[in-house]
């Protein structure tokens, strides 16, 4: 699987090191894993989390990005001003099985940005935002949503390989069989 | 949506609370939300948890049932002696996109028990599963594992009605729209 022609990033809005941490962290991984190609956090600078997907990307491969931004706002609008749609995943949104099929088009032809929230998301995103989708209108997590729309976007993403990978797994039914290069 | 007509369990292995708080909650709101009947957790006990899902249940309706137990090993046990399949959820395990149309046929028949791992799940459950799937082999979460298998397993999830709730969303690409019963 190549890189995407068109870029597909995410933005983590408000990180709170001591509550977050992992689902930070996690919410970076699912991206890796399912076919974003750069990631921005805004909130508190956590180099743990930077360090985490930076030795990911050492051992198993790919060219994901992932980033602080100080200021999230102005990183979103200007993504829109650059003729990008942002796509603000919300409990309260469109239901994400309505609107897939014109996001996929669009991501044909424009860069899209995923937004999830921290605690509690200022009403500018939900105006910014282009589609505000809900994945199911019921509370669960950001780091689902993300997987879900990446997923639903693009259904390959389980089977995208990485270039320059140290390890790889042969999926097996009994045993833990790792590749080391 | 109806309650599945053979059960759809989880468990999720060895809970550390300061560790892994919230994402044992997302695990269990992501179970809530798509589809799952059951959710149990090993490792410390932990009634914040409980109380989250609790309260969730109360305001957003369902019959979804949480509980601590104390030997893991033993649950899992019983309900593949009660006739009931095993779906070990690891990054080593067979493809999901490959298992996938087997394990649904399964559902039509059989109870389902999704495992999701802690820091390091013992050989026994890799042994004792009868699916070990891997939903990417890549690194990333027991949140995102979960959410993708159980949309894997009945895309409908993402439209489940829930009876008795107090709160209900009116999906919108503007504001938020929630009916108080």
């Amino acid at each position: 699987m190549t890189q995407n022609v068109y870029k597909l990033n995410i933005l983590r809005l408000d990180h709170r090191p001591y509550r977050d941490k992992r689902i930070t962290t996690h919410c970076a991984l699912v991206g890796r894993a399912f076919g974003a190609d750069e990631f921005y956090f805004s909130g508190t600078e956590d180099s743990g989390i930077i360090t985490v997907i930076t030795k990911t990307n050492e051992n198993w491969g790919g060219n994901y990005r992932i980033e602080f931004v100080e200021d999230a706002l102005s990183y979103a609008k200007n993504f829109k001003e650059n003729g990008g749609v942002i796509i603000h995943l919300t409990m309260y949104g469109l239901r994400v099985q309505d609107k897939i099929d014109e996001i996929k088009k669009l991501k044909r032809t424009k860069d899209l940005l995923l937004i999830v929230g921290g605690a509690k998301v200022p009403t500018e995103y939900f105006q910014l935002a282009n589609y505000n989708i809900a994945i199911g209108n019921q509370p669960h997590s950001e780091v689902s949503a993300l997987a879900l729309v990446l997923y639903l976007l693009d259904a390959s993403c389980l089977s995208k390989e990485f270039n320059n990978s140290k390890l790889k797994i042969m999926p097996d039914n009994n045993f833990k069989k790792i590749i080391r290069k």
